[in-house]
């Protein structure tokens, strides 16, 4: 964090949404309102659960993704990461196996860790988890005599890799889950940030809620740093739920969640969303563009249709956590994939997110780690001999590694 | 909390600070200046040790309490109570042996039976944790090959038992942790709160932060509904917690730590805590005087100079969880004591608080309880047939049962 913080180096990092795009002087006016009509109830604790209110915005954000959440199964947490804990918390003991995405969300790895999951990650492709290997994956588990606590997925704009689960893998999954008896996890922060195609139903919504866990944010829709989630399940694993939550903080911030209040009280939220979707829309074309421009013809990309990443595989003898190093030195950042494995996959691909910078220093960016691989390249040539010389932006003949994402390559002169 | 939230009910169960006393022109001053001046930055996420605006706010506030922790060394929470969850969550392996006072913070139990721990409780008197009682412990356990994962400790108006722990068991218990390379975790809300007496120094100062992690908060001097609370440890220690940190919630709410650093910026916090203590003195006065009235004869109760609680003791033939279910009927809440023990004592104790009711509430809230003992009593005496009459408030002559804090009983007549 610290050095991806120096003001002269492009983080390409995080996961931090735009907060520049939200209006001050509507910040100013909702806190002004919270002050004068409720100070005493926002600065005081409140329900381990969460505030009424709160879940009543809660169901209208999912309303619109197609989901009718009962308001009982609903608890607010200290955003979409404290979800996942509190699952986690409750569902895992030591040794128990959690089945995750390959690459999965690089916050999950630390959660299934601490609480000494064996976690087991399924690859996935363009159209997401790969359910045939998940079904093997179940089988040979339950060989062992064993079966995982939960499954846990980004279907829609996965973090890191970009993918979309299609609509029969849904289906897939859900049908799945009710014939084994397997809860599923769902963590859906962007479904909203939306840039190209149709709106999928939530595996929440296909279930009805009986076998998918829900985690949702308002960190991506309205701000990160009023850390500000919740986490939908069923009664009995919600009262153990609220336990955890209990034990962990109490109650998540009342000030924050009287904020969330206001701005949704507004009815214009939909509107800012809208006007996130079409900055993070341009942010990922300049992305792709300059990879286009900039990366090797070795590299292969998703092509996401929303959310924040593009999920870059180089070469593998290519390792970018020893690239970062380098890259760093050119002030510019990102994640390496091995973040997203829990064993050591994924050291030839890097996680790139587009919604924090502008569009001319995501170019900027993309061109510095374009140049610090092509440098790798040409000292991997000079070590092997191999002096064949790739034009940047020619399609690559090789097939990417079965261990991640087969990634789709735009065509040259294609455009949304 | 439902039935406790109903507006006919006085709640005396309850850790709430009146957030009343607040002005709310202050607040909405506070929060118009961040809006304006960094609006984009405070709903951002933030770093997951916390900002160092808020960590030096922070060492302020243990410096006034003769504090001088290393900056390195804090850590920002999601409250007090995540100070501890952290804790838990770092050092301890299922089955490890945890000792905490008995009584101790009800909001400690659920953390250390989530995390699986062997909790011990070593009893309190007047003069806090009796450090005799703890060597025995130590010694038992060291016969049976283990020793403590870490010592829990409210030193300062103890939350529920109202004791403070002298000045020479303070240095007994830094002495004995030196000696025995024991951890002491010391969790200190209330230690401005003092309405008499001469402030004592901290475990952490007396230790120098080598073998005592310290838990703070801005819950009772500020607002619990913004969840920011700190916990100091020594860098191995707080090298993991970082890492669970991470894990449990990304980082502390940005928008209300921002708020925090306002707050503090006006260099007026210290009027605001004066304010307080002033009202709550009052308030415990009342408490206190109300328990003189309307409670029997047969009760004890501890006198506390500070924080927010009195603990009262009933004749062991009373359950206060039976006695709650009839309080709630007259409107009048109270948290059982059986809630500090993790093994099912405390079940005729209670604890009061003084902070969230006015006094006329108090005296009310008091009275109702009052009643429904005596109703208990007179109970009592037609099944057993003692008809003996007891004058409310005479100092009764039974000494209190072993496993609860031997109670002073204030002489009639006499002031602070």
């Amino acid at each position: 964090m610290e050095i991806t913080a120096r003001p002269e180096v492009i983080s390409l990092a995080g996961g931090l949404p735009d907060t520049t795009t939200f209006p001050p002087e509507s910040f100013a006016a909702q806190m002004t309102r919270i002050a004068q009509e409720s100070s005493a109830e926002a600065l005081q604790y409140g329900p381990t659960e969460g505030f009424e209110r709160t879940k009543d915005v809660i169901c209208e954000v999912m309303g619109v993704e197609g989901m009718r959440p009962d308001r009982d199964d609903v608890i607010v947490t200290t955003g979409g990461q404290q979800a996942l804990d509190l699952i986690a918390k409750t569902l895992l003991d030591p040794g128990d196996v959690v089945i995750a995405e390959g690459p999965t969300y690089p916050g999950a790895v630390p959660v299934f860790c601490s609480y000494q999951a064996d976690t087991r990650q399924v690859p996935i492709d363009e159209h997401g988890m790969r359910i045939d290997v998940l079904e093997e994956t179940l089988d040979s588990l339950a060989a062992e005599g064993t079966a995982p606590k939960f499954v846990y997925s980004v279907p829609t704009f996965q973090n890191p890799g970009g993918a979309t689960m299609s609509l029969e893998r849904r289906r897939a999954l859900v049908e799945l889950a009710r014939e084994r008896e397997l809860l599923i996890v769902e963590d859906n922060p962007y479904g909203l940030l939306r840039y190209e195609g149709e709106a999928l139903p939530a595996l929440y919504e296909l279930d009805g809620g009986d076998y998918v866990l829900y985690a949702g944010t308002f960190s991506k829709i309205l701000s990160p740093g009023i850390r500000v989630g919740w986490l939908c399940a069923p009664p009995p694993v919600m009262e153990k739920v609220v336990l955890g939550k209990q034990a962990a903080d109490l109650c998540t911030s009342t000030l924050t969640q009287y904020f969330v209040g206001e701005f949704f009280g507004e009815e214009r939220w939909m509107d800012y969303v809208d006007d996130v979707v079409a900055i993070y829309r341009g942010r990922r074309d300049a992305m792709l563009d300059a990879l286009e421009r900039f990366f090797p013809a070795e590299a292969r990309w998703s092509r996401p249709e929303g959310g924040l990443f593009v999920w870059v595989t180089l070469p593998d003898y290519i390792n970018t956590t020893d690239l970062l190093a380098k890259a760093l030195r050119e002030n510019v950042a990102f994640v390496p994939g091995e973040a997203a494995f829990t064993d050591g996959r994924g050291s030839h691909s890097m996680r790139l997110n587009f919604s924090a910078q502008s569009e001319d220093e995501i170019r900027e960016g993309v061109r510095r780690i374009g140049r610090v691989i092509a440098d790798q390249l040409d000292l991997y040539r000079t070590i092997t001999g191999e002096h064949r010389m790739v034009e940047p932006g020619a399609a690559a003949a090789e097939e990417p590694s079965a261990d991640v994402l087969p990634l789709r390559r735009r065509p040259r002169g294609e455009r949304d």
